[in-house]
């Protein structure tokens, strides 16, 4: 979120405050799903990464549409939290050699850039729904819906995926 | 996470850095706590943060119970994920005017730092699961449990004490 200055006062400016975060956030996850795209092995996650770079994009034209709703320009505000995380996405480095913990790496910074969404849009349906903006309310929830969708798809692939006594342990620490 | 260089190789390097990882963000916490509870308006918001401190405060021991089990020294290391996100609570300013306003924004921070412990704690879960590591799994599942609880109150309070339209709207933007 950041950013809490005097700028905001009323509900109505952390509202938009808010969704401008989201913005942001969904626009960093665009540029950062077809690098771990690539750098995933496993078809599966692979595939994953790909459909949800898909939703995210649905998800960008949906916030389009809550701030044309609200008269408001489409725009983002970065925030030191999903930056902190997008970088940490970033970092998983290709040069692991084991390919299951490379993989499990992946899910698990996959799964941290959901887990933000989730709470983000989460917060801003409680907000839109107590200043009676029922149409943004029922959109967000759509968007809202596709993450937890993608956070258990991803707990699954955690859980099955990862075999990490195949090839991975015993090796020098 | 954050520094994915070549010390991460195998499941075990991988499992112990989220460990450090979510050792950092308990104490963060830890220290966040306390200045949320000072800010807070709403005497049951207050309540909740004073509660959840002590919780962490048992997340913390039991923590180190696990860094005892796999017989490493109990450690944490930095993360951007979990700074960025404890920067946010950090800036919610004491001088937004409106009480609600300042709550609502204090629910929103806290509900981040719970959604990063769950996405963390759920990942911990998935991959002590795999490695056979079943007393560290169940430990791991009784933090995970309180964080969905706490979560879970925040998102009431979220939906229950904020009272946008009671003295926030139509203030000048």
């Amino acid at each position: 979120m950041g950013l809490f200055t005097k700028d905001i006062q009323t509900f109505d400016d952390l509202f938009l405050h808010q969704l401008r975060d989201v913005y942001f956030a969904e626009r960093q996850i665009t540029d950062t799903l077809p690098k771990m795209m690539e750098k995933a092995t496993d078809a599966d996650l692979k595939r994953s990464f790909e459909t949800h770079l898909r939703e995210t994009e649905g998800q960008i034209a949906r916030l389009e549409r809550i701030f044309g709703l609200l008269g408001e320009k489409a725009k983002g505000t970065t925030c030191p939290a999903i930056e902190g995380i997008i970088k940490e996405t970033n970092e998983v480095a290709s040069d692991i050699a084991n390919k299951a913990v490379l993989d499990a790496a992946l899910i698990a910074a996959a799964q941290a850039v959901e887990h933000y969404e989730i709470t983000r849009y989460g917060t801003l349906i409680a907000w839109a729904d107590q200043l009676g903006l029922t149409e943004i309310s029922s959109t967000l929830k759509e968007t809202l819906d596709e993450e937890y969708a993608a956070d258990d798809k991803l707990t699954q692939m955690a859980k099955t995926k990862t075999n990490p006594r195949a090839d991975a342990v015993n090796a020098p620490a």
